[in-house]
């Protein structure tokens, strides 16, 4: 018997949100609960991330009943979630109170562990958020967001870890949203960790699969005495998602590590998403291949059609070179953030401008509230003269404290302002719900008594000859049956 | 400076030959070689397997030429090609004056590096290649074909390199063609190769991607001692194919090892393949995943489908899992061969009739000839019930010796025949051709003038709306432009 090595699935969360836009419904994740749940996972994350915002936006579902219904259908596992510390799930920041609400409310309607990061691994915005779950008695993961930059070394993390330890953190996740995580130095900071922290502190280590090295990642983190790995069952895996869980339990056989799965029920929940997942063939990610040059350019994949967009939409979209070029100019500039959600469109978007109107002619107001503290202290040093003038541009002083220390008590109004709306049901919950996305939740609390929307569809006839490596286009001609006048022809349609 | 990993390419090969039938054509990738030549590689694999075969039954190409063209566009790499021993490229065993001849031909014509296996791991069908390999100075590679079985033990594969080694080759290739090699296995393997055989051997490790843990093997075999390992760059690679080339390159960094790589060169090579690939779309395997079900099955996944199309040929397609069942015990009795070409379909359709027709009622012809000992020798015990069924069925005696030493002197009647056909060259090349492809060699002599097929096509207008993970189905209407009796008009076809 080797040493056990426990696994989360994503599937229920980040492996849609990566592979399908998070789009789909809760009634297509039911069927496979009762083989996820015997499966013998350490977690399933479910709940979080960008699912609370789909889940009002598109699906016309209630988040919160998708979170107990996930607690009751799977009674023999931990609901975990990924929670963006003092964001919440919406996208500024809240105050104490209602970080603090929002995670007793999660708690009480089922989750177990929280998974809690931010985006510049300020520790600050984590505090509020650990203390709540903390008080609630429910598991407090506290998360670094792994990077590459000058000032992100393995000393710089676990110095880091420890200090998510000193805040009383129940394990520490290293969060790899970017597949950046090669082998060796996955091996270095687990072990560094480890070192440092004590080995009975739990690791928990969450990569992606595309750039083709992170399943080498995994070994090497597990090798340094990891406790935690994330994956996602092989019907909704690789490509821009994670690493297949079926392939982790094999690749242990033999090395003095194991699992506790049960892979005749992971095939059973692999065989239902490999059914459900052509219904949501129109937010399937084209992308399943390996991509590698982010390790050149820095820039996720995500970040660099958000910028070529911003180019073609200015008419020039032929200088994405040119922004390519300025984007680690101003990530330096900015103290090197690592560039996920939101910075990763901060520092886009700057050097867009940068790049079309002359450096820091022009600045947002993000990247001024950026460079001023107002997101939290980055791990590199700002550029001063970048600094004075975000000063100058927003008239706003910089800041070195704890950005949601300026904020004022907000939750008597925002609990004012949501019970006005129609269809509210005035639950702390919905006032949540609200609070984080003040523009949609108006509609969906109108709309919520007509049911969930299930936007997955039957793939229709007719079958057409394509190509899977290059979708959207025939390779021979198409025969229809075409009905004109009352009068049925067949009719075979070719590119002229 | 670490220990440097060689690295071979497979994407001249074993990719297109993996994931597009074969059927690349040579003019497809001649702009390639300069970025490829420049890269690094110790070796490019370009010839050999099925592409002899592709060539005159698909491309109206000549295989000679194109291994004179690749040497004259790769002169700083070394070319590679995989040779079935005493088969040739062929389907039968062929007399040692032919095998001689064909190496001597393979390498006057620019071939470097021989990797040579037999399907059944009887090193007596690699001697006269190796040897005729080691009389012309080129390399000689004997090769370990990889699989799992309760006679497959480490030790086992360990003597079969002890004994390649005797036999004087310059290196030992472990050969895994269904990805079932494991990361412990990988490094137990190489490490008793090492060990047993001498550090100064060099290890060459061949692996497909299918199952998700073979970059971990990868991994592991360098760490035991690899020398020299394979993958394919990333726009032909994964699923049935292999690991990726920048991943295994980006892989090292920092671990003590690296490769010689320069990955500029990579990613030019990478982005005109990527350009190339959905031209040859109606060849591409649909499969892009990973599949784990063989380590339980031990079935790969074309063998798979061979024999439910051999079933449903019969109208018994319901039938699959009994045969499902059936392969293990065949396989048993046949005492273990590696399921791979030839082995594969022998052991398969044998299962098959076992099922349809009660067990061992009927016997093919090849599983006769497999249990008598005239493919060679077999790593497990065969069932001395089945041997005698199949000896009266067959009408033949069992044999022990080489099955090569049963045939007499060819080459003058095989040159003959090839010399009496319309197109015939005169060469010793053409009656090489000739001799493994008796049936499709006449046609291509005869037409070999009109000059090669590229099978490659334009992706064609219209774009249709698609789905990547469901290929062949529409999930929204098209629009077309008909043009009728003159009149154009704008029609919506949608599917009733």
């Amino acid at each position: 018997m080797g040493r056990v090595i426990e696994v989360t699935d994503v599937i229920l969360r980040d492996a849609h949100q990566s592979l399908m836009a998070t789009r789909m419904a809760l009634e297509d994740m039911i069927p496979a609960c009762e083989y996820l749940d015997r499966a013998g996972y350490w977690s399933l994350e479910c709940w979080g991330g960008a699912t609370f915002d789909a889940c009002i936006r598109f699906l016309n579902e209630d988040p919160w009943e998708r979170l107990r219904t996930f607690k009751k259908l799977l009674p023999n596992t931990r609901t975990q979630m990924l929670l963006r510390g003092q964001n919440l799930l919406g996208y500024r920041h809240y105050e104490d109170t209602v970080v603090s609400r929002f995670v007793e409310k999660a708690a009480e309607n089922g989750m177990d562990v929280f998974r809690v990061f931010d985006a510049l691994n300020d520790v600050r915005n984590l505090e509020t958020a650990l203390k709540a779950v903390k008080r609630t008695g429910k598991h407090a993961q506290g998360t670094i967001c792994y990077t590459i930059s000058p000032v992100h070394t393995i000393d710089r993390f676990v110095e880091m870890a420890q200090k998510l330890v000193e805040m009383g953190v129940d394990s520490i996740c290293i969060k790899d949203m970017a597949a950046l995580l090669k082998p060796q130095p996955a091996y270095d900071l687990v072990k560094g960790i480890k070192e440092k922290c004590g080995k009975d502190v739990l690791v928990h280590v969450h990569v992606h699969a595309t750039t083709g090295v992170t399943m080498v990642s995994l070994m090497k983190a597990i090798e340094a005495g990891a406790d935690i790995v994330d994956t996602s069952i092989s019907s909704l895996s690789l490509g821009p998602g994670h690493n297949p869980t079926e392939s982790l339990v094999e690749m242990l056989e033999g090395t003095g590590y194991e699992t506790r799965l049960d892979l005749e029920q992971i095939y059973k929940a692999r065989d239902h998403f490999a059914a459900i997942r052509p219904r949501y063939r129109e937010f399937l990610t084209e992308f399943t291949g390996v991509e590698t040059e982010i390790f050149k350019s820095q820039i996720p994949g995500g970040m660099l059609s958000n910028m070529e967009s911003q180019l073609k939409q200015q008419g020039q979209g032929e200088r994405i070179r040119e922004v390519l070029e300025e984007v680690p100019r101003v990530r330096k500039a900015a103290g090197y953030p690592p560039l996920v959600t939101p910075s990763s469109q901060i520092v886009g978007t700057q050097a867009v401008f940068n790049v079309m109107m002359g450096p820091y002619k022009v600045m947002t107001g993000e990247f001024c509230d950026l460079m001023l503290g107002y997101y939290g202290q980055t791990d590199g040093e700002k550029d001063p003269e970048i600094v004075a003038l975000a000063r100058e541009f927003a008239k706003k002083d910089p800041i070195t404290c704890r950005p949601a220390d300026l904020l004022k008590p907000e939750w008597d109004e925002l609990r004012k302002a949501a019970l006005a709306l129609e269809g509210n049901n005035g639950t702390d919950e919905d006032v949540l719900t609200y609070a984080m996305f003040p523009q949609i939740a108006p509609k969906f609390f109108k709309e919520r008594p007509q049911g969930p929307k299930n936007l997955g569809k039957d793939p229709v006839a007719p079958k057409v000859p394509v190509d899977p490596s290059h979708p959207g286009y025939l390779s021979a001609p198409i025969e229809y049956e075409v009905t004109l006048n009352g009068k049925k022809t067949k009719v075979t349609v070719a590119p002229a």
